[in-house]
């Protein structure tokens, strides 16, 4: 406890102590030793901000060591213009024209291969059109009188400046051409109220178009020669590591739900799914930069980059599903003992045959092979909805009215009576959202194996490794011959 | 039917017309025509598309005229800023710095004041550091001799840049400063490099600065002062929006499936949750720019835009879970007839009393005004889930042997007999589903006051209208004396 005291001439501050006296409290060096402590404070929270970012921006680098190239490539690809145009001749201070090759750079090299071409080529059309367009107003109104000429020039600035930016609020215009069009407007303002001559400013156009073109050439270069980061193969992978992050959610949910396990390591692996709910603008923005690289890798030209866009879709779709589904087991209504020991197996074998189509969808992307099991999987997992189903369907001459005291052991051996009195809906409530919630996921899987059976299609994957895959239909036989008849119904 | 008919000395085309004979196929004046034609087609597609795009380019006018303001006051400013510099003898041709100012305007002037104060003020900051300090290079470098300057500048460059670049990959300043290192990168560049002596560098450099901040300045003001569009009123707006988007998903969900309206309208206003799914990215960009914004309107410099994040991830939430309950109801498993009728009221009640709350709290975020009656009508919901669990416990004494083939007026009148023989439970399954996610989605929607909650005590909205709310609670209690006790119950 702390308190005021107030001796003969001065304020002090008494401290009490555990024995009943009191102590002062005094300032030990006074204003100095404050300032310095207080400094000193804020020097150690600053270094430990310092540390922290550092920290952070450590883990990017290993966990991707690309972006550390790519800053490396930008760091050599700017030395080598700046040293170029300081020990050139050509160099006329920074006004001069080295200024526009360094710029060029600095704006133009970007993370993939596609967004730097796309920059590069809208770059490129946007300054000529506007420079064209530009020459002829500027032609126009100094040949049409001065007192004209401020006015030709003002109005077709206006007019220009404000069709071309409503312009980039259009879709279309906004996802392929949007540098472009602000580079227009820049150029074309630039140009038409230069007050150079026309002849003048020609000269100084193709001065400057040049040292344009050397940047952006070398930016192109170095970003495709060394360690290119291709947009496409960013969506690729992307697409395919979310199929996989789906699967292992899928699995996890169930696993979890079931098994009692608990969480630590498998809710790692069931909150993947997360990312894939919010990766529509991530996708987006590749597609559109994959569309300007050239045939690279595994890809050509005219790769169906809008096909991954509808697989990308439909995942999502599907992990709104399992989100619901997630969020369903993770309420607190849960369901009797007895009725989950009743479905597990059911439940299981279908969120195991699902995750399995998802994992079997994923390697066909990543590998871009055709899968010779995929129909066989995906009738698999069919025939376990209908399995799942058959099990709802045989539940209420289970219900047992007694609470489920019996033993594990007992209730499986035992063959379980049949009761006239069913227990309350509300108690199957949880099991059935369960049921519909994997019927709807297995749904909406089918949908994603549609959407990359497309993609197959157009992107002419390989066809299956048929070795591998006549081993694996020939075990899959002798392991289920029962099945066969009752999985071609499920097929439907 | 058109066939080729070899004639004794060239190659005919004929054509069957109906009354048997046929026609010689001939091109009407050769080459010409065809060419002439082809053109034709080729003008007719091209202005078709232009039509296209510009019906396109009207429909964005016309359903938000903001963008269209927005095009204007830049071309104002871009006229202003060009007519200036030309007619005043500052101007010294297009290398001039001139083209600062106008380069400016072009690159700051964004949709958003948030956006626009972004890039001046990270322009500034960046352009500021990057000068001192490659002022301090250029020095250095300088007076170390000929041999040692272009390695100390490449060094420097080489450094700053890669680290620059790579800094743009950590999240927190991708989020705030990466127009401002980009910026920085290119100040750095060009002053370093300059072949300009150091005094003559500070004058380049304070001239080039001060049109920088003219431009800047105009945008800034055109920004602000004219028909201003704020980020965070936009954020404000788009939750609000979204809050009653969901309304009219859950009103227009179960409408449809109880009472079998055909699509059309309702489906429209239905589909209106799915751009709340993809709404993460808007949401983030426009709370980035609008911590930049001034205090304006019912806004203060401290909004917690924060907060609306967290509203708009919980948005986001129920939204997928009324996904996947649109996706259940729209599967081909309907249940019986009389089991629907059943439940029927219960659902509606639910659902119509959740999307009360929502529009209650989309009327409070719209307002910033807290409600009265938001606790009360939570309570409601709450209360219409434990009567649909109780709906749901009371069904197996309902489930009748027989089909359905009483007509309504009967079965609601005729108090349903007790059967021993329930039907099965795969005939509840699409109820029980719709049940639990309607659970689901009030639990959600819950989640969403609670934000809101938090939101209206952050930013201090005002108090609820004590009058108005008297009045209808008292009214409230009027309508149902009974409830009261059940309800209380159902508050917890």
């Amino acid at each position: 406890m702390v308190m005021g005291n107030r001796a003969p001439n001065k304020l002090e501050w008494r401290i009490n102590v555990r024995n009943g006296t009191s102590e002062i409290l005094q300032p030990k060096t006074g204003l100095v030793h404050r300032v310095w402590s207080w400094l000193k404070g804020l020097l150690g929270e600053f270094m430990l901000k310092i540390w922290n970012f550092l920290e952070k921006a450590r883990n990017i680098a290993v966990a991707e060591p690309k972006k550390v190239i790519h800053c490396l490539k930008v760091g050599v690809t700017l030395t080598i213009v700046s040293l170029f145009y300081y020990m050139r001749p050509l160099y006329e201070g920074v006004g001069g024209n080295a200024m526009w090759a360094i710029m060029t750079v600095v704006v133009v090299f970007e993370y993939t291969v596609g967004a730097t071409l796309y920059k590069c080529i809208n770059r490129a059309i946007g300054t000529f059109l506007a420079g064209s367009l530009g020459v002829g107003v500027h032609w126009a109104a100094s040949h049409s009188g001065d007192k004209l000429e401020p006015i030709i020039l003002g109005i077709s600035v206006f007019l220009l400046a404000s069709a071309a930016t409503f312009s980039r609020f259009i879709p279309s215009v906004k996802a392929r051409f949007d540098y472009g069009v602000l580079i227009f407007i820049l150029t074309f303002s630039l140009v038409s109220v230069s007050g150079y001559r026309v002849d003048k400013l020609i000269d100084v156009a193709r001065q400057r178009l040049s040292t344009i073109a050397i940047g952006a050439s070398l930016c192109v270069l170095m970003c495709m020669l060394f360690y290119p980061i291709w947009a496409g193969k960013e969506l690729h992978n992307l697409i395919h590591r979310n199929l996989e992050k789906l699967a292992d959610a899928l699995d996890g949910c169930t696993a979890e739900y079931f098994t009692d396990s608990s969480a630590g390591d498998s809710w790692k692996k069931i909150g993947g799914y997360k990312c894939v709910l919010n990766s529509k603008a991530a996708e987006d923005s590749m597609a559109g930069f994959a569309r300007w690289e050239p045939a690279h890798g595994r890809f050509n030209f005219r790769h169906p980059w809008k096909q991954y866009l509808k697989v990308g879709a439909s995942l999502r779709s599907c992990a709104y599903c399992i989100e619901t589904l997630d969020g369903c087991l993770n309420s607190e209504i849960k369901a009797p003992e007895l009725l989950r020991r009743h479905l597990s197996d059911a439940c299981i074998t279908l969120s195991s045959s699902a995750s399995f189509v998802l994992k079997e969808l994923a390697t066909t992307v990543k590998t871009m092979r055709k899968s010779s099991e995929i129909d066989f999987s995906i009738g698999e997992m069919q025939f376990a909805v209908l399995k799942l189903e058959n099990a709802m369907k045989s539940l209420p001459n289970h219900l047992v009215a007694t609470p489920s005291s019996t033993s594990d052991g007992d209730a499986k051996a035992e063959p379980i009576r049949k009761t006239t009195t069913p227990s309350s809906v509300m108690d199957i409530l949880p099991l059935a959202t369960l049921v519909s919630m994997l019927t709807e996921t297995a749904a909406r899987i089918k949908e994603i194996a549609d959407e990359v059976n497309e993609l197959a299609k157009l992107a002419a994957f390989k066809p299956p490794n048929t070795k591998k895959a006549s081993q694996s239909q020939s075990s899959n036989q002798v392991d289920e011959p029962s099945n066969n008849e009752e999985r071609t119904k499920g097929l439907g």
